[in-house]
C-alpha cells in the first residue's frame, strides 16, 4: 500500500484478449468494460500481448483504441503490449502500439502494461518509450503510467532496484509472472502444479511497499476442473491463491475470467466478520483512550501504534473501495456497520 | 553467531514497559531487573517506545535511569528509544533520549535499540546520533552499542547492506519486528494469523551470520488462550516459534513476559539429548581420529569439518550459557554431562 | 537452464573422494569413472577437499592426475580442491591444487570446483586463480571452467553479484552447501533435520537462471535408514528432496552414492508421463495452429508462448540427455515416445 491515508485500488487485475478469432473480436474486452457490480474489475488490462494470437495483434489495438471510449468504465484501463527484453522485434512493435494508444486514447488510459522486462536498464528503456509517447502527443509529464510484469530471472534479480526507480517515476505496479518464469528458471510440474514462488512473492510485497507501488498476484489458469464427468469452475484453487497474496500484504490479484474477478474483488476487500472486529477493536480503543489508561489491552493483546495500524487497514481498504464501487460496500456489509466504519476515528493519539 | 569460539549470547531480547499506569509504574521494568534462573533474561530491554504510553515516555526515561544502576543485573541492558524513518518529531525525542541515558547511566548500558529504522543511510543516521552522545560525554568510541528493529519495508530491502555497515559499527543486533512489518506491507491476517515471512528470516539469519551480528526473532503477542471458560498461558505457539527460529540459526527470541523467557531461554539452549549426542559424537570422532583412519564415518554420515562445526556449536552455545549463567546450566544439565561438554577437546584436525 | 535450445547437461554432481584410507585409496574414484548406465553421473567431482582426509590429500591429487587420463569418462570431470574465504593457508593449497591439476591433465578435466568461498571479491580471486594455471601451462582463456559451493552467509549475501559476474566469465555452475552452511548460520537441528532454505534455493534458482549459470543443490547424507532390525539405502528422502529441487528449477542435484546417482538422473530426466503429455500438447498444439485458430485452448487452459516453452522444455532436456546418454533415454522411454520427441516441431509461430 502506498500511504496509510491514501489506499490506490487494485483489487484486480483482469486481463481481456483484445482480439479473438470469433464473429465479434471483441467479445471479451466488451465484456470486460460493461461488467458490473462485483464482476466489475478495479483495473482492466486489453491484452495485446500473449492473450491475443499473433495474426491478430493488429485488430487488438484497433479494438482496444474503438471501445474504451464508448465505455464509462468505472476502474482503471491498462493496455498490456508486447515488449522483452531479449528481442528487439517486440519492443518495437511494443513502442508501435505504445504510440498508438497514446496518441489515440491517451487520455482514455491510465497507463500501460509492459511484459517480459529485464534488469533495471530495460525497466528504465520501457519507461522512456512511455515519456516520449507523452510528450509527443502533448500529455504532460508523467500522466501515462507504467506497471511492469515481473516473469524473468532479470527483473527478479534486480527487483529491489525496479522498485526503488519505481518510487521516482511513473512505475505504478509490480505484477507477477509465474509462467514465463517458471519457463526461464526450468521449473518442472512434478505433478504438484507450479512452486508457489514465496520468496518472490515477499520480496515483490515488501518492494513494493519500500518504493510506494502496487503488488500485483500472477494469474491462475486451471479455470475448470473435471470431475465424476462434470466440469465446473475452479473457485476453491483460485480462492486459496487469493487469500495467500492478500495474506502476504499483496495488494491485489490477476483476473483471467469474471468469476475470478468476483472472487479476487471479494477477498481483497475486508469480510463482515474482519470488519466488525476492527471497527469494534478500534472503538473500544478509542473508548479506552479517553478514559486516559495509556497503553489499551484488547483481548488479551497490547495496542501499540503498530497493532493499531493493522486495524486501521481494513477500514482505510472499506473507505477506498465504498469511494469508487458503493454498490460493492453496500451489497457486502449491514447498512449499520458500513456507517460505523465511515464514521469512525481513526487517529492512535 | 559472531565466531566459531566466542559466542555472544542474546537467547532472550525481553522488552519491558519502562512506565505503566499502576500504583508502581516501574513494576515490569523492576521485575525484569529482578528476574532470577531461567526467568532472566541474556538481554533486559526497558521500552521507552511501544511498550509506553505516549504521556508516560518521561517517566519512562525516569524509570531506567534511576532503576538499572540500582540492580547488579547478570544480563546486557539496551534501552529502547523512540524513532522512525519517516518522521522527524519521533527521532528527535530519540536523539534527547539517548543523549540522557548516556549522560546518566552511560556505564551501566551495552547500547540502545532503535525502531522503525528505514534505509541504510537511516541507520547511519541513528548510528551517527549515538556516537555523539558517546563523544559529548566522554565514552570510548564504540562503547555504546546499538541494535534495530527491522520491521519496515525499506530496512529489509538495505537488509545486506545494512548488515555489512554493522561489521565495522557498533550495530550489535538485528531484531524482526512483525506487527509494524505487517502494517507496512498491508498483510491481512485471515483467520490463520500473520505470515511467518520465512524468507525476511532467512534473510535475517544469513545477513546478520554474513556481518558478524546477533538475528532475534519478533514479540509473539498472543500471551493468553481462551478455551472452555479457561484463559491461560499460550505455551504451546510461542515455543512453536522459537523453535522455529532456532532451527533458522536466530541467535535469540523476542520475550514479553517472564514465562516467554523461560521458554526462549530454554529452546536456545541445546536439550539434554542435543547435547549428549554431539559430545557423544566428538567424543566417538576424537577417539576415530586418535586412530588415525582419516575421514570417520558415524551413524551412517560421513564427518568432515563442516559435520563437525555442528556438533561443535553446541558445546559451545552450552560453554557460553555456562560462563554467565551458571545457575541455568546447573538446573538444565546432569552434573556428568556437563563436565564432559566443558572438557571436551573441539578441534576437528 | 542456460538457453532454450542449448542445455548443458548437469542433473548429477557426484563427488567422490579422490583418496580413501584403502587398499586401492582411488577405490570411489575408480568407481565413478567406471560407472555406466544410470549410474554414470552427469558430472564427476574427484573431491580433495572436505571427502578427502587432511593426511591423504596429496595421494587423492595423484589420484585423480594418474586416473583420470585412464578412462574415456562420457560426463564432465571437475576436481574438488580447497578453498576458504578466511583461511589463506586452504587457499594456498587450492592455488597448488589447480596449478598441478591445469599442468597434468588440463585437457582431461572441464573445471574445477571451489568451495566455501565468500564475497564476490572472494569468487573473482579464485577466478584469478584459475586464470594464471591456464595462462601459466598454455590452455586458451576461459578453456578450464569453475564452479561455486555456495555454503557461506557472506556468498549468499553476494549472490546476485556472483551469478551476474559468472556471466562474463568461466564460472559454470552454482552448487549449494547446506551443511557448513548451517553451521555458519547456526542453525539448529531441534529433531526435524536441518531447514530446506527454501529462499536461498528460490535465489540460486533464480540468479543462476539470469545469469546463465547452472543450478545444483546440495547433499543429502542420510544414505541409509535403519528400521526394524534392518539398516536400508534411505530411497525416499533422497528422491523427495531432489524432486523439491526440480520443482524450483535447479538443473541438478549433487550425489554421494551411486544410487542417488540413479535416482538424480532419473528425477532430472522427464517421466514417461511427462514426456508424453507434453509431447501430446505440442502435436495437438501445432495441429491447432495448422487449423489457424490463433490462440488455442489446451485442457481448458490457454497456450500462450510462455505456456509452449514449459511444454518445449521437457523435449529439450530429453533431446539434450540423448545426446550425450542414449543408453539411458533407450531404457527410460518407449522406442516410439522417443522418436516423437526427437521429431517434434518445436517452434511456437
Amino acid at each position: 500500500m502506498t500511504d496509510d491515508t491514501d489506499i490506490r485500488l487494485c483489487r484486480t487485475f483482469q486481463t481481456a484478449p483484445a482480439a479473438v478469432p470469433k464473429d465479434d473480436t471483441a467479445k471479451y474486452l466488451r465484456s470486460g468494460l460493461e461488467a458490473e457490480g462485483f464482476q466489475a474489475p478495479d483495473w482492466l488490462v486489453p491484452d495485446m500481448e500473449d492473450g491475443t494470437a499473433p495474426d491478430m495483434k493488429a485488430e487488438g489495438l484497433e479494438n482496444t483504441i474503438e471501445l474504451v471510449p464508448e465505455y464509462d468504465f468505472p476502474g482503471e484501463i491498462w493496455p498490456r503490449v508486447e515488449w522483452s527484453y531479449e528481442d528487439e522485434s517486440f519492443r518495437d512493435r511494443g513502442r508501435e502500439q505504445i504510440d498508438q494508444l497514446v496518441a489515440e486514447i491517451g487520455d482514455e488510459i491510465d497507463g500501460v502494461v509492459v511484459p517480459k522486462v529485464g534488469r533495471l536498464a530495460d525497466v528504465e528503456r520501457a519507461a522512456e518509450v512511455v515519456a516520449e509517447a507523452e510528450a509527443e502527443h502533448g500529455y504532460p509529464d508523467g500522466s501515462i503510467g507504467m506497471s511492469i510484469i515481473v516473469e524473468t530471472g532479470r527483473a527478479r534479480s534486480d527487483l529491489r532496484e525496479i522498485a526503488t526507480f519505481g518510487g521516482d517515476s511513473r512505475l505504478t505496479a509490480l505484477v507477477f509472472g509465474p509462467v514465463d518464469y517458471a519457463a526461464e528458471l526450468g521449473a518442472r510440474d512434478l505433478g504438484d502444479g507450479r512452486p508457489r514462488w514465496d520468496g518472490l512473492l515477499e520480496a515483490l510485497s515488501n518492494e513494493a511497499s519500500a518504493g510506494g507501488l502496487l503488488s500485483i498476484g500472477g494469474p491462475f489458469d486451471d479455470l475448470f476442473k473435471e470431475r465424476a464427468g462434470l466440469t465446473y469452475y475452479n473457485a476453491d484453487d483460485y480462492a486459496d491463491q487469493v487469500e495467500h497474496e492478500a495474506h502476504l500484504g499483496l495488494d491485489g490479484s490477476w483476473s483471467l475470467y469474471p468469476k475470478q474477478t468476483i472472487q479476487a474483488n471479494t477477498i481483497h476487500m475486508p469480510t463482515s466478520q474482519e470488519l466488525e472486529r476492527d471497527v469494534s477493536k478500534i472503538e473500544r480503543f478509542n473508548a479506552a483512550k479517553r478514559e486516559g489508561t495509556g497503553a489499551v489491552t484488547l483481548d488479551g493483546q497490547m495496542v501499540d501504534e503498530a497493532t493499531f495500524k493493522v486495524f486501521r487497514n481494513t477500514i482505510l481498504q472499506v473507505r477506498s473501495i465504498h469511494e469508487t464501487r458503493p454498490e460493492q460496500t453496500q451489497a457486502h456489509y449491514d447498512q449499520s456497520l458500513l456507517e460505523r466504519a465511515l464514521e469512525l476515528e481513526l487517529s492512535y493519539q
